[in-house]
């Protein structure tokens, strides 16, 4: 008999890792670790949890992971709704950031981030923003997993003044916060289209150098992929794949306009796509051929884009847009199936960010990642398929419990070690700065 | 100095009946109507309430009017997933349908589609399904406020064997339940594919003598529209303006497949339009063009169709969808802006439905059908513009009043005035049948 620190028994746990979906087994977490999932009849013989849940009406899935997004710009949320991505880039964001962004800007956004995405079930999550070290400062304070993506441009902001100059307190952030060990690093030129083929050469030297994924905006627009065409001859993924970016460690976030030899690099070279279905439908960027991808073997992860441009920072959300999209897009009714979906907003961003050896499925020696959703409400009733359930009907307001690695989060539908009231007062005199 | 049921200041009240946002004022509510909507600073001077409430980070909107679902078929929320229309209905519901569909069964979902409705602010619907008799049953007893299909095919089922005994089976229901004041009836056959010229032609009579609205699913595959053509010529809706159905009383939902001269003839009769964007997304069954329906002047409201082809009833989910989708589809991110979406949801449904003369937006003397939803939590924060926020970042968990003729029927997130534990009781026998 082991003695362990949490048996939790659910009407239906959902691993991910193979499809289909267990009832009347109990999940048992011991030192942040799934120790195993056993059929409850057989747990009181082989555990003894120093804690236990019933959950008699709910369906446990592995916390979900967000594979783009910039989490301090949730201060900017609904900022600049109804326009097109180079205006709302160029007319408000940028100007904003330039003016407001700082340390605490970033620290205080992203506090706000984790709040947001913790409380729906976001345990993990790709985050591409400027001061990645005061970022850093907040996954570790929240205790939110994170993969950092260190922002290289080559035009100044506040930031920094040149590539050089980005690269330098990118890597400077990375070496002074190694230590937390829930967060990772990535190179992040921002996209083709504003880092030039030098600075993403000198990238690609150092991904290689210090085993560092790139990540990076690509053919997001109809635009962007025109623009590259007149000016280059190709298309930006041909470009990239010429100067060596492309690989199982390249990340391409939107992937909306590609052609079929842009479909047979990202095949060929095993590389990682970012779904974002929210932020390309907002900005009327197109939609990305995700059955397609999906089909040629490529691993698609599903993630947020800010919340300037989402305006939601929500899991639950994008896995019902990316189905529906997926449908509507193709005329076949049976594209993206819920248990790919789920697959998407777990494994597959695990995956895509490398921490798929400790998160992204339900199993035993896993971190304890998890989050458990009701499906008892008269919002959610009847049941037929709890899988169906995730993706078409629940919401995150229906998620009420959330650990990350094996630490609750989330009780009972409210946040608990985080202190919400801080976080709700430092987002205000944010957003009275940002509005004068 | 009047005395007065109830007064609400709110951080925003939008009442929509022209755009705009009231910050600052109080909304009093007697004898079940909205007395008048103030400056708070002006209330106290001319209102003594009897109750009062203060919702500092709320937004007060009119009550959600689900323009178009079958609100019985609840009970089969998610039992066919990804399948086309043509097989979900062959395969999937006519044959659950024909052997559980009852009085008893129709009651009961009902309530079902009240509870979840009204949990998320949605204070009017127009349901299409059979025994619209034992529907009203449910509406009389939750107080929601419900337009009636009487459904006619021209096939037997259960209900009723044939055109005229679907007819005669619905006016029967009409005259049985005409007390019940916040209940209206319309006309309903089902489809043009479903239903002939002869059946169309008497539903047309009866609507005139009878001063009732006709509501049919138009359009909505582009199967629909290819085997009408070739069978007749002309597209379903040319051939039901042929046979007189057209008119301002005329409801075509779905209406996604349309030709150049359909738009004009639904201009032409001021026709009403009910958009169901998550249907026809996960049935794959097309985009409807709503931006230039609504660019030609056309009345578009918003459904959630029935919870089996959604697999929600959840208005503030389907205005996001409505507004990404016209989006993307249009390539233009300025296309439905927020306000718009919010009045396609609210007031354009009231006047699809008739019921614009006493809800579907905040001014006084119209019913209370009141909305309140909390913007100020970590999901929410910060508030650049609460009408956007209601389109893209809040979710009907936010939603914590709701108001129907005054009568309170959801305080603080929680149904009141309904007894949820026995609807949920009474839909796990009728999923334990569907299921056997």
């Amino acid at each position: 008999m082991r003695t362990v620190d949490l048996r939790i028994d659910a009407a239906w746990i959902v691993p991910v890792e193979s499809p289909g979906t267990l009832t009347g087994h109990a999940l048992i977490v011991d030192a942040g670790k799934i120790a195993a999932i056993v059929a409850s009849a057989d747990a009181d013989a082989q555990f003894s949890p120093r804690e236990r849940m019933s959950l008699p009406n709910h369906v446990l899935v592995p916390g979900f992971v967000n594979a783009h997004t910039h989490s301090a710009m949730t201060l900017m949320r609904g900022i600049a709704d109804d326009v097109p991505l180079k205006a709302w880039l160029t007319q408000h964001i940028w100007p904003r950031e330039s003016r407001f962004v700082s340390p605490e800007f970033v620290h205080d956004g992203t506090m706000l981030a984790c709040a947001e995405m913790l409380r729906g079930g976001v345990t993990a999550c790709n985050d591409m923003y400027f001061y990645p070290g005061d970022a850093v400062r907040a996954y570790e304070s929240t205790g939110m997993r994170a993969l950092i993506g260190l922002p290289v441009l080559d035009f100044p902001t506040a930031y920094a003044a040149d590539a050089e100059a980005y690269l330098a307190r990118g890597l400077e952030a990375r070496d002074a916060w190694k230590r937390v060990a829930h967060v990772a690093f990535s190179l992040a030129p921002h996209a083709p289209y504003t880092v030039g083929d030098a600075t993403f050469s000198r990238i690609v030297t150092y991904a290689r150098q210090l085993d560092l994924p790139i990540q990076t905006h690509l053919a997001e627009t109809r635009l962007e992929v025109d623009e590259a065409r007149a000016a280059t001859g190709t298309t930006t993924l041909a470009r990239l794949d010429t100067l060596g970016a492309t690989g199982p460690n390249f990340i391409a976030v939107h992937a909306v306009h590609l052609d079929e030899h842009d479909i047979a690099t990202l095949v060929r070279h095993r590389c990682h796509v970012v779904h974002c279905p929210a932020s390309n439908m907002k900005l009327a960027s197109g939609i990305a051929p995700v059955a397609r991808l999906v089909a040629e073997g490529v691993n698609v992860a599903l993630g947020t884009d800010g919340a300037a441009s989402n305006n939601r920072l929500d899991m639950m959300s994008e896995m019902r847009l990316a189905s529906l999209l997926a449908k509507v897009s193709t005329g076949d009714a049976s594209a993206l199936p819920a248990h790919q979906v789920l697959a998407m907003a777990t494994l597959n961003g695990a995956r895509a960010l490398g921490f798929d050896d400790v998160t992204g499925s339900l199993v035993a020696g896993k971190d304890a990642d998890i989050v458990a959703v009701d499906q008892g409400t008269v919002t959610t009733q009847p049941v037929f398929d709890p899988v169906s359930h995730l993706v078409n009907v629940a919401e995150r307001g229906d998620v009420t419990d959330v650990w990350v690695r094996g630490r609750r989060m989330v009780a009972g539908r409210s946040l608990v070690a985080i202190d919400e009231a801080s976080i709700l007062a430092r987002t205000r005199i944010w957003q009275h700065k940002l509005e004068a």
